[in-house]
């Protein structure tokens, strides 16, 4: 694996990639990377003769009370587990050399899929991750790009970029990986103490709650949210930031659950707020 | 000449062209083309092996009160000039194939290439301008983008945002092509009658009085735009929106002129807003 930090470096490396006609994957992290990181890069590594990991805590998808300053970092660790999992380039810039001096351009999906959810409570967030992936799709202009279902508003918001701003790029959307106990895989869980750990499970309990409640015949919106907040209230430890069932494609609410809903968490245990998802599927046959 | 009104035939025949390893040139226009864009036709045709030209006129650009509706088409007498100047390919798309159904995405450069001269009296413009443009620049990955120096905030902007989001183009600038009485080329010219189009001579006039002034050594900004100004203002159908002499990199006044500034005008004549400029240059000896 080579490693990357300058623009001009990575793209004369991806110049004789393509000279060679071999395909180009992008997976673009934070770093911290764990199983779920692990899976995108191994995907890509099946699907392109190139894989392209960038670790970049990009800072202005943080908002000013968020925990840029602390967010974990270990390049060492990261490198190794990237390699080991099929990337070929690893590309590390520092924060200058993806936002150079003079810098005034944003790149900004606006509407229903940006204003819900984590919109709401992380203003300018998605703003910030459109304005960078927008950059790194310039730097790689890979073929494929590689995102988690975890982030499901974040791969909402970036199909929607991709589509009307014509980016020659397919993006490829990974299942979420869990422990094994069913927590989802984040960088965050890092900040969590044994007891909050043990406390986050009810994010995805609530979730599979969710699925029976479901499955029990219940299409009512705001009944299948409300069941869902009264479980996770019987956890001391966590505070609902929100419980929303919407549609997929806008991420807005319906009153009636139709085929299918897409049910989203943001829940804070203690300091570390996490997030959790799954789609709610109506039987074909009742 | 070819001639494609979608993207996805646009794409196929570009995807031929770069296979046969050849170099793309794009030159962007809303039609009604004049000597200032076959100018830029004919330089993108001695630098490239294939020329895109697109006439779209983008409505993301106009405010409410401008003349969208107006503005003046017609395509079959400028895809005859496009030919004769060197386009191979033109690309002439309705509006709901740029902006697609459910489209909610913008690019925006922010600060004072986009809020100082015409970002003021045409607010939302420039984001307008860079929201298209971006999106052209991924339809047809040009090697190279051909803009006129006529619009010279919007190539400050535009180098800004290509700069910012890594765009993999080079950006060449065209100088202004004048009439022979020195009326800058504008498809908005069309719109003047007679007497109108005499006075607006005025514009041009006024740049070569400001260069006269400078030449005799006047270097106070202020003083040098109220000259300007007072000589426009002898020109009774003249209205001024705004005469200014700006830094050319950031488009921000200083007090006195150094080395090279930017003088640009905008000036109704009539219904008809137009705009010109020059720069300004201190005589290396004196």
């Amino acid at each position: 694996m080579q490693c990357f930090e300058t623009v001009e470096q990575l793209r004369s490396y991806l110049t004789e990639a393509r000279r060679r006609q071999q395909s180009i994957g992008l997976v673009p992290t934070m770093g911290a990377l764990h199983e779920g990181h692990l899976s995108l890069m191994r995907t890509a590594a099946a699907e392109n003769d190139i894989v392209v990991a960038s670790i970049f805590v990009n800072p202005t998808q943080f908002g000013p009370q968020e925990d840029l300053a602390t967010y974990p970092r270990n390049l060492e660790k990261d490198a190794r587990l990237a390699a080991q999992a099929g990337v070929t380039a690893l590309f590390h810039p520092p924060v200058e050399e993806v936002y150079r001096s003079g810098n005034a351009t944003w790149v900004e999906v606006v509407g229903s899929l940006t204003e819900s959810l984590c919109g709401r409570s992380r203003p300018g967030h998605f703003r910030g991750v459109t304005t960078v992936v927008s950059r790194l799709f310039n730097i790689v202009q890979p073929d494929r790009a590689y995102f988690g279902q975890k982030d499901v508003q974040q791969v909402q918001v970036l199909k929607r970029m991709t589509q009307d701003l014509f980016f020659d790029i397919q993006l490829r959307v990974v299942p979420i990986v869990r422990e094994n106990d069913g927590l989802a895989m984040s960088s965050r869980n890092a900040y969590l103490s044994d007891t909050e750990r043990q406390a986050a499970l009810i994010l995805s309990r609530s979730l599979e709650e969710a699925k029976r409640i479901v499955k029990d015949g219940e299409r009512d919106t705001a009944a299948i949210e409300a069941a869902v907040t009264a479980f996770i209230q019987k956890e001391e430890l966590a505070v609902i930031d929100y419980v929303e069932l919407v549609h997929p494609d806008d991420l807005m609410r319906r009153e009636q659950l139709e085929a299918v809903g897409l049910l989203a968490l943001a829940v804070r245990i203690g300091k570390t707020r996490l997030i959790d998802n799954t789609f709610l599927e109506v039987p074909a046959c009742s």
